[in-house]
């Protein structure tokens, strides 16, 4: 079955929302997001920095033969089961491309970047050359 | 030997940098790159939209077992060679992880994110329940 890990950055800042003393917003995401129930199908992993600091609250989705997304300005107040529900249908899809209007609109409107899946090894003549 | 994937994309647009006719800025970016000397271990790949659309020109580094990077905001008249620089860099570590010191200015301060590599599958309990 196809499967999503869930990254979420636990020490993320949001912009006016981190006492200088309080719980990192990322790591209030995290809880947040553990406390909704999990979708089939996805793993929560908790990551220290995803390199996406003037974005936080920062996550991403990744899993074997998809593309990797990155969304940024996460609300951990407001956004915790619209993640999931997005994760849950990341996780369905075969390649990780879900059907724009079958995203989350935090999806829609607060992509950071997506990456390709890895290519088999084959068809790359760089790394192929390098197996060998 | 370690490699690297340079995903560049080639639908970018910099701001005020495009006129609406011309050629698009990433796939000038791209050309850029094509033009100077492919270091070992990198490859690079065309991408149609990195979805890092108001970060742009955006480029991307991936492999096996390696943290990926995404970077933003690149110019394609005047960072191809640090980019390959950076790319090298990378293609040269087991993880992806290239000493701060060592990584180019423009990967040091236009990081639009960073994800970790995909877990070996048995530690990941979600993982493992679906493959059983």
């Amino acid at each position: 079955m196809a499967q999503a890990l869930l990254h979420v950055c636990t020490t993320c800042r949001r912009e006016g929302a981190a006492p200088p003393d309080g719980p990192r917003p990322g790591a209030q995401l995290l809880a947040a997001l553990l406390a909704e129930p999990l979708p089939e199908g996805v793993a929560i992993l908790p990551v220290e920095c995803l390199s996406a600091c003037s974005n936080g609250c920062a996550v991403a989705l990744s899993a074997p033969d998809k593309w990797t997304y990155v969304y940024g300005r996460m609300d951990p107040e407001t956004h915790a089961a619209a993640i999931l529900q997005g994760a849950a249908a990341y996780a369905a899809t075969a390649d990780g491309l879900v059907p724009w209007r079958e995203r989350p609109e935090i999806f829609r409107k607060q992509s950071l970047a997506r990456i390709p899946p890895l290519p088999a090894l084959d068809p790359i003549p760089a790394l192929k050359d390098a197996a060998e």
